[in-house]
């Protein structure tokens, strides 16, 4: 990133926390909320880092977000649950459910929590790290506000609906599997925008649901569309992944599903009507030697790793990567060199600093 | 289909439960192994039903399939199970693990096995109208010979790797995902491959892991991609989701992965190496009222449904479908009206009549 200066992780965890804790989060919440954070801004998915505190910090200022949220178990079963977030934070309901669907797992196998009435979670890619260094399989889903047309579709109705997923190896890193349901992120779409170049086709449609190029196109009431971008290359498929997520998510907790999820921007819209409690999450978690011994499972991990590896590359490429392999290198370089930040993203920070007396160090 | 004939489902059942039983397979197991063919015929996947039965037929006769297979739990706990299929047909494997992951629902809210040991097993979307059937949430996914190369590969390392998974409605048909984890079908491309016809850019790579739109070059040496095509539109996420299916159908289980899963029909090579057994499957089922009040459930998802039919259409389109709609159209008229076969599947019938003595009515 030109123009991005430096910051130690631990400076911005500091000045999340802080933040937090300034509306009252409670210090053990406001340190859940402040590690997902961080997570983001470790492994490069800069959207999701501090660049969205400005985001929490008005939807707390408003009062829109419960700060002291009581998360609460509605309804379980030997492995399941359906947790109701209470309005809070989705960065401390979030792990807080997760930790559910692992002390399920523990306990029988396998853990699924349904979650309601909740917030932005963060990435989703968080929730299955912590299920790796508790040596489970985890997955995680969150449904989103609108920005995605169904195939055939002329207007948004769904989310980005990402879903993750972890395996662990035993000498090699992790498959770690973090994705939207979309082809192209909003965030491409908004730099392409900056920048006044075109987007490539077969990431978003106009207000009318034709094909476009145009990023203001998108912008100005367009949408992105569905992973596969088109019939004729399975954007069928992504629109399905994103039903299933919002329905494991939204349908299946309570929460709103759909063109009906609360925004978690200022500048987005609300929903005319709601159909549940807040936005949905999904957890999951698997227990390794619940199905084989997880020495075993590693070493075929591992060796599924190189094989995959080791593949013909294809002309102009180093061949394949591994899912996690960017995030795991971001990370590694992040924490040695600090995670660079965009001038608007200081400025936001420092907007902050400036409204709640919390010091900065620029 | 033009040139194809039709013939009433219950015929070409009665064909291959006899075919089933000429191979000494157990009574029971022959009537499921028709019948996830005949679901296949019925809902229009025309590819994984009767004209496969040639294929099984190979396979039974060359002793490459255990036609009365012990399939057996090797370890399990309270909501999970990993299921040997004793090398029996998947279309009887299949079933029976699926049963195991509904059974588990019942007791501990959810239930997941992952299946070793196993063949072809026919279409994914079989299980999940089995869940369904039973109010259950399914899950089906299986790893396939390899057909397919990971984003930025020259060759084919990883299967087709379906996912499937169903909700119920009250009112509104049940939304059914059924799709395989690839841009396109193979039969798609040999298809084009017949009519001298080029792919369209996105489905296929040639030899050199270039893409390619002359669907000889991906018959002959070349791989079809995943979901998203290429890296611009999102070809990674379509390759993490085969890896996904790989690791919880095979890894998970102790089948055989990626390029290493072995062939289901005689023409595809066998893999030099194996490092499992069999290839693999994974089931899962999730008891709605786990969660929530299933009545509930099923009028967000009728509500879901005709939000998403409501979604204003794109031009030259009538609207978004609902994920099933296809296949229930194809099942209400081939009820009807009987189920087409091409010639060239009727001629495969007709040789395994010669073969067995097994009449075939014209």
């Amino acid at each position: 990133m030109p123009d991005a200066k430096r910051y130690p992780p631990e400076q911005l965890f500091d000045f999340s926390l802080a933040v937090f804790r300034h509306f009252a989060v409670p210090p053990p919440d406001a340190r859940l909320a402040a590690a997902v954070l961080q997570s983001a801004d470790l492994r490069g998915v800069d959207s999701h880092g501090v660049a969205r505190l400005h985001s929490y910090f008005d939807m707390l200022q408003l009062g829109r977000i419960n700060p002291r949220a009581n998360v609460t178990v509605v309804r379980e079963s030997a492995s399941t649950a359906t947790v109701d977030g209470d309005n809070g934070l989705g960065l401390v309901v979030g792990p807080k459910a997760n930790d559910i669907a692992m002390a399920k797992a523990a306990a029988a196998g396998s853990g699924w929590v349904s979650v309601r009435n909740s917030n932005h979670y963060g990435i989703a890619g968080y929730y299955v790290l912590e299920a790796l260094a508790r040596d489970l399989i985890g997955w995680s889903m969150t449904n989103t506000t609108k920005l995605v047309a169904p195939l055939w579709g002329a207007e948004r109705m769904l989310g980005t609906n990402p879903i993750a997923i972890a395996f662990p190896g035993e000498r090699e890193p992790a498959i770690v599997i973090d994705m939207a349901t979309c082809a192209a992120a909003y965030g491409k779409i908004e730099m392409a925008r900056r920048a006044g170049t075109p987007i490539p086709a077969g990431w978003a449609v106009d207000r009318d649901g034709a094909t476009t190029t145009d990023p203001n196109e998108m912008v100005e009431g367009g949408a992105l569309v569905p992973l596969g971008s088109d019939r004729e290359r399975g954007g069928h498929k992504g629109y399905a992944l994103a039903v299933m997520v919002d329905v494991l998510t939204a349908v299946l907790s309570g929460a709103n599903w759909g063109p009906f999820a609360p925004p978690f921007a200022l500048r987005q819209e609300i929903p005319t009507r709601s159909v549940g409690k807040g936005i949905g999450h999904f957890f999951g978690a698997l227990r390794i030697d619940a199905f084989i011994d997880p020495g075993e499972f590693k070493r075929q991990i591992d060796e599924m790793v190189r094989t995959l590896r080791a593949t013909k590359p294809a002309p102009g490429t180093n061949g394949p990567l591994i899912p996690g392999d960017p995030e795991r290198i971001a990370e590694a370089e992040r924490r040695r060199a600090g995670v660079p930040l965009l001038p608007a993203v200081v400025a936001e920070l420092r907007d902050i600093s400036r409204q709640t007396g919390i010091a900065f160090a620029e």
